[in-house]
C-alpha cells in the first residue's frame, strides 16, 4: 500500500513546549481522557495488517484467522492512568472500525495508548467476536469487581446489528449519532494530535507532505467523509455541525465497479493497479476531440484535461470489431456481434469472445486508474461548490475510502486547488478512517456518573500480560 | 426509445397569436434567417431513424447503407423563403450532428424547413459524404451560376477534421467557437420556438410533461450540456456567457461503463435496460446500512435514498465466493479466487468462471439503471451547486446524452428540485443534441456581405425533386 509517510526527521516524540500546548478533555457527558501528551506511534511500519504483538489480544487462540487490518499508527496518552471500560465501533456499510485502549508496559504510570483496526462490515461476527475477546480479557485483567466492559457503537450497524452484539456480549451497546461521533473524532484529531493533519502538495515532491502543529482556531470548516458514500458536513465550532451535502460516488462505487471490471479481489490491489495505469487510453481527452496541438489551447484547456472519463470506451470497441471483421486486428476474430454479447445475461452458451477481447484492448491497470481519477476529482468539485456554497476556507478529509493512498490524496488535494484558484487548502488526516470511532470512544457517558463509572482510577489497574 | 411526448391536445400548428409574437432573426454578423411562425413538426414518430422521404438527400443512390439518426422532427420555417447556401456541422467527440434547410414542396412562397441527424463521430467519413451529396444536390438544384454550397463547423472536430472535410468538398470551411454556437443555439431555441423547452415533474403523470410557449426574459440562466463530457455555461443575456465549470461524468462514461459492464453496443439498448432494471440490486441504500425500519428516518433519509452507487456489489461478490466454498450457491461452483481473475490481464488461459458468475449475480438491466442513476443524479447536484455560486434561478439541460429519455430528464429534473427544495426549475429541449449546430448554422456570416451571399432571394429557388 502507498502510504503517506511521515519524513523521517519528524519521527520524534513531540517537544515538551507542544505538549504542553495540549490539554485534557473533560467535559460534562463526556469521558475524561486525559490526551496531555498525546502523539502518533508507528508500531509496524513494513507490515500494515500484521498482529499487533503483546496489547492486541490477536495472539489469543480463540481469534485463530485474522480477519482484520490494524493500523499501523496507535495514539500514546502517556498522561491516562485510568481503568478505561469501553470499547468504540463504528460499523459503516463496507467497514466496521474499532477502537479500544490498552494500559501501556503493565505500568500505570506509563499511561496507554489507542488501538485502531477494521474489519470488512460483511465479517461483523469476526468483529463481534474480537469485542468477546477484549472484554473477557477486560475481566481477567481487572477481576470479578471490574465494571464490565461495554460497547460505544455508531453508524449504519449500531443499529443494524444493535441486538446481536447486545446477545453475543451480554453488555450494555450505547449507540451514538453518527454525524455527532464523526464530528467529536476529528475535532479531537485536529485540535489534540499533533502532526496528526497533513497538507499535499507535489509541486515540491521533496516536500509534498506537510504535517500541521495540532491547532483549534480552525472553524468554520468543511468535512468531507468518504466511506461507501460520501458526508458534506459543515463544523461552525466544537460539536456545532450541520450535514450540508454529499454524494453516492464514493469509496463503494469505485471498489464495486473495479471488482466488476478488473476481478480484484481487495482495496489494497485496485489501488496498486491504479498506481501502474494510463488513463488516457480510456478517457477521452481534450487533445482527442480538438486533435494535436489545435485548438484546445484557445480555450484554455490542457491537452491531457480529461474531457470523459471512459469516454474513449466505446470507440475502441467499435473500431476494434472493425478490424475484427476485416479479419485483421484482434487475433481472436469471432467477435460476437450481437445485441448483448451475453456475459450477464444468464445464458450459459452464449460466447465470451467479445468479454475476451475486451480484455485485451483495456488493461485493468488503465481502468483502475480512470476510475479513481474520476470519483476523486468528483468528490473534490463538490466538495469546493459545498465550500463556496457556505464560505468555508478548510476543507478535511476523512474516511476509510483513503487508505493514504498517494493518487487519492493527490487528485483530491489538487482538484480544490484547481476550482478554487488556489484559495482554499484540502487537509488530510493520518487516521482518517477513524473519525466516527474515536468519537464515539469519546463520547462515552459514565452509566454512574459521579460515582464509580466508566472512568475509575480507583478500579485496579489493568496489567499487561 | 422512451422519448418525451408532445399531449396529442397540443399537436397543432401554433396560434397566430404566437406567430405574431416571433420576430425576425436579423443582426449584423449573422444570417437573416426568417423565423416568423416557426413551429416545430413531426414528420415520423414511430421511427426515429427513418429515411425522412423525399425532403432528405438519402433516398439518393449514392448513400446506400444509412449510417445517421434522423431527428423525428423538423422545424418548419413557413416564411422564410430566401435560398440558403450552407449547412452546419457540430462534431463532439461521440457524435457529429448535421443541420440544413430544404426549400418545401418546391414553392418558395411554403418556406422550408430545418432537418436535424447525427452521426457517430468515428464514422466521420460518412457525415461528409452526406454533406457531399447535400453539396451536389445544392448544386443541381441552384444551377451552376448559385453559391457553393459551404459548411459551418463547430466543435472538437471542427478542428481535427477541418483539412478533410475542405479537401473532399472543395468548399469553403468556416469554424465557429463552440461554446458561442451553443449558446446561440440555445437562445434561438427558447426565444423563437414555442413547444421546444418543457419541464418535467411526475408527481402528476398525466400531465409531467409541459411545453413551454416561447419567451425572451429568461436571463440570467444556466445551460448543463451533457455530451461525452459536461460543460456547465453562465448565460447573462444574448450571446453574454461564460463557462463556469463542468464534468468528466457525463454520456461518454455512461456508454463506456455500459458497454464494458453489460456488453450492449448502442445508447438505446442501454437506455431500454435501464428503464427494465432495480437499481438496489448494485446500489447501497440506506436502508441496507440501517436495516429495515431502524434509524434512517430519524436523520432524514429515506429508506431507498442511494447511500453508495455499486456499493453493494463487492460484498454480493464475496457472499457469492463463500457460497461456492461451501459447495452451495452458484452452480458453476469453480470459481475463480486468483487475486485478479484474468478477464482483463491478457492471459488466454485464464478462467472465465468468475466472469461468468459474476453475470449471474449481476443483471445488465440492474446495472444500467444504477450507473444512469449514478450520472444524472450527479449532474444535476454540480448543477445546482453551480446556480447557486453564480445565483441562476433556471437551469436548462442541453446535450445528445439526454435523448428524449424519461428516466434521465426524470432524475437530472428530481435532482434540481430535491437539493434547491423547489426553489429552482429544470428544462429540457426537444432538439437538445442540436444546440451547437444550429448556432452554427445561425452563426453564418455572408462571404460577401451586402452583395449576393450566402442568403440571397434573388438566387432561383431550389426545386425540390
Amino acid at each position: 500500500m502507498a502510504e503517506i509517510e511521515r519524513p523521517a526527521a519528524k519521527r520524534r516524540r513531540i517537544s515538551s513546549s507542544v505538549v504542553d500546548m495540549q490539554s485534557t478533555i473533560h467535559k460534562p457527558g463526556t469521558i475524561k481522557i486525559n490526551v496531555a501528551g498525546a502523539y502518533i506511534i508507528d508500531h509496524g511500519e513494513d507490515d500494515v495488517s500484521q498482529r499487533s504483538g503483546s496489547n492486541s489480544p490477536t495472539s489469543d487462540p480463540e481469534l485463530e484467522e485474522q480477519s482484520y487490518t490494524q493500523h499501523k499508527r496507535d495514539i500514546r496518552l502517556p498522561n491516562h492512568t485510568a481503568v478505561v471500560s469501553h470499547v468504540a465501533a463504528d460499523i459503516g456499510g463496507s467497514l466496521a472500525k474499532v477502537v479500544y485502549f490498552s494500559r501501556e508496559n503493565g505500568n500505570p504510570e506509563s499511561g496507554g495508548r489507542l488501538h485502531f483496526l477494521s474489519f470488512e462490515t460483511e465479517r461483523i461476527d469476526d468483529c463481534i467476536e474480537y469485542l468477546r475477546v477484549l472484554q473477557s480479557r477486560h475481566k481477567q485483567t481487572n477481576g470479578a469487581k471490574a465494571t464490565e466492559l461495554s460497547v460505544q457503537a455508531t453508524g449504519g450497524g449500531a443499529y443494524k446489528f444493535y441486538d446481536r452484539i447486545k446477545e453475543r456480549l451480554g453488555v450494555d451497546v450505547q449507540r451514538e449519532d453518527e454525524m455527532g461521533c464523526l464530528i467529536m473524532g476529528l475535532d479531537f484529531f485536529i485540535t489534540e494530535i499533533p502532526m496528526e493533519v497533513f497538507t499535499y502538495n507535489d509541486t515540491d515532491p521533496d516536500n509534498a507532505v506537510v504535517y500541521q502543529e495540532a491547532r483549534s482556531d480552525v472553524y468554520p470548516y468543511l468535512l468531507v467523509n468518504i466511506g461507501s458514500g460520501v458526508s458534506m458536513v459543515k463544523v461552525s465550532g466544537p460539536s456545532q455541525y450541520q450535514r450540508i451535502g454529499g454524494t453516492s460516488l464514493g469509496g463503494g462505487t469505485l471498489w464495486g465497479l473495479l471488482s466488476l471490471l478488473t476481478g480484484a479481489r481487495n482495496f489494497d490491489d485496485m489501488l496498486a493497479m491504479a498506481d501502474q495505469g494510463e488513463n488516457g487510453s480510456v478517457d477521452l481527452l481534450v487533445g482527442d476531440i480538438y486533435g494535436e496541438g489545435m485548438g484546445y489551447e484557445k480555450i484554455g484547456l490542457s491537452e491531457r484535461t480529461i474531457a470523459s472519463s471512459f469516454g474513449k470506451v466505446l470507440k475502441r470497441k467499435r473500431e476494434a470489431e472493425r478490424r475484427a471483421e476485416d479479419g485483421s486486428g484482434l487475433s481472436n476474430g469471432d467477435v460476437n456481434r450481437s445485441k448483448f454479447d451475453g456475459a450477464a445475461t444468464g445464458d450459459d452458451e452464449a460466447p465470451q469472445a467479445n468479454l475476451i477481447g475486451d480484455g485485451r484492448m483495456f488493461k485493468p491497470e488503465d481502468i483502475s486508474r480512470s476510475l479513481l481519477y474520476a470519483i476523486s476529482n468528483n468528490i473534490g468539485q463538490i466538495a469546493y461548490l459545498q465550500s463556496e456554497k457556505h464560505d468555508l476556507q478548510r476543507i478535511y478529509f476523512g474516511g476509510s475510502f483513503i487508505r493514504g493512498h498517494h493518487q487519492t490524496i493527490h487528485t483530491l488535494s489538487f482538484a480544490i486547488k484547481f476550482w478554487s484558484k488556489g484559495s482554499k487548502q484540502a487537509f488530510f488526516l493520518r487516521h482518517e478512517g477513524y473519525l466516527g470511532a474515536v468519537g464515539a470512544f469519546l463520547k462515552r457517558r459514565p452509566v454512574k456518573w459521579g460515582r464509580r463509572g466508566s472512568v475509575d482510577a480507583e478500579e485496579s489497574p489493568i496489567v499487561e500480560r
